[in-house]
């Protein structure tokens, strides 16, 4: 998603700072800041190891030079909507909506934040294509600025997370075989096996064992066969990796 | 969700007071403190109308005291496991997936912050469950302590978005015909019509228009169909809410 992050008149140059932290954590930097606060020696402690994105970040004196080469313009606002300016406020998709209704389209996408204190203007909201709410509790719902960049990026991200190498399905079904195993070997009741070997396959199976986790395990049956006094071959390659 | 959030030794006292706005904002309460810093103005500042949770948040000496009543224990850890202990690490589930892996569970769920600087101890890693990490940039993984507070707690919320009334189906169709009554006022070309009423059901379709905003456009088409001369009942009442 080609994002633009614009933060409308900020106040406070440490939000600032945390702001473009958060950016940088989700892998995003065209930052641009209308009239914002001196930025000086709290903002870049915040920025933390995104002082780049400080340093780079797009000064300018109107909303409209913000998002002049953006093609959908989202408003970002805690507060809901009142009978006086529903129109302007509603439907405040949520952050994982929104997300949803931007996907496939193309073009840049401006994501505005207003004032710590006092939000957008009339003006300001009207030229947003879309409002975008996160939800959040009757009871205290204005958000710190960065918290919500930062939730909103989140959502935002294509990031993935790692994906740990989980066990295939042949895996499973050796390991399996190995527990079947295990259970002849101690001489397990006969008519419990049946419930007893499904039980263990739903136990490992809700587990999402890793691999390496598998691995282990038909270490420890092993020693187990071989503690307990039965034949266990030495020919296990199969369980190596 | 029984959710706790503990802070394992946290040294900022400004992170903490942002810790407590976050979990206000998304409707949480219960935060354990294990040795933390000392909380005075910063803290209190940061916390903003949060500092009910500040007050009453629990402090206690060690991490077993901290989740001694929990059913699950999950590790929060912005760094990817190391060959050396990827087994502490490893799967580290992202927030929509522990969301999933939690769903349908009961009793006290413990989600474990570690330290600003150092994250967590290896003998602290081996007290959780599961380990969760936030999907980020591989050039700057390792976010603020409070946002990765409020995203975790932004994921696991079930505080829902303000459901804005949509209109109903029922609301569409009226709308669909008086467009098609409009295409017929205004001599559109016959063989045209069937093709053009598709695009307009499309058009007004995929903007998930509200009930009011279907009201307004009734209202629009009707100072239309009178301007172009034809006669538009006053019987309206069909599209007043």
């Amino acid at each position: 998603m080609d994002l633009r992050i614009v933060l409308v008149e900020p106040l406070y140059q440490g939000n600032v700072g945390s702001v473009t932290r958060a950016m940088k954590n989700f892998g995003f930097s065209d930052l641009v800041l209308v009239n914002p606060c001196k930025l000086e020696g709290e903002a870049r402690a915040m920025s933390s190891h995104a002082r780049d994105l400080l340093e780079n970040a797009k000064r300018v004196s109107t909303l409209d030079e913000a998002i002049e080469d953006c093609s959908i313009i989202i408003g970002t606002t805690g507060i809901a909507g009142s009978r006086f300016d529903l129109h302007l406020r509603v439907p405040g998709y949520s952050p994982k909506e929104m997300k949803e209704r931007l996907s496939g389209r193309s073009g840049k996408v401006a994501v505005l934040f207003g004032r710590e204190d006092n939000g957008f203007t009339r003006e300001e909201l009207k030229k947003c294509d879309m409002i975008m709410t996160i939800p959040t509790s009757e009871i205290y719902p204005v958000m710190n600025l960065s918290h919500a960049v930062a939730v909103v990026l989140y959502e935002f991200s294509s990031i993935k997370s790692a994906q740990a190498p989980l066990a295939d399905s042949r895996d499973m079904r050796i390991l399996y075989e190995h527990l079947a195993e295990l259970l002849d070997d101690i001489d397990y009741p006969e008519h419990k096996k049946e419930k007893t070997n499904l039980m263990l396959k739903r136990i490992f199976g809700r587990s999402c064992l890793l691999s390496r986790e598998v691995h282990t395990l038909h270490g420890i049956l092993r020693k187990i066969q071989r503690k307990s006094g039965n034949n266990c071959e030495d020919d296990d390659a199969d369980y190596e990796n």
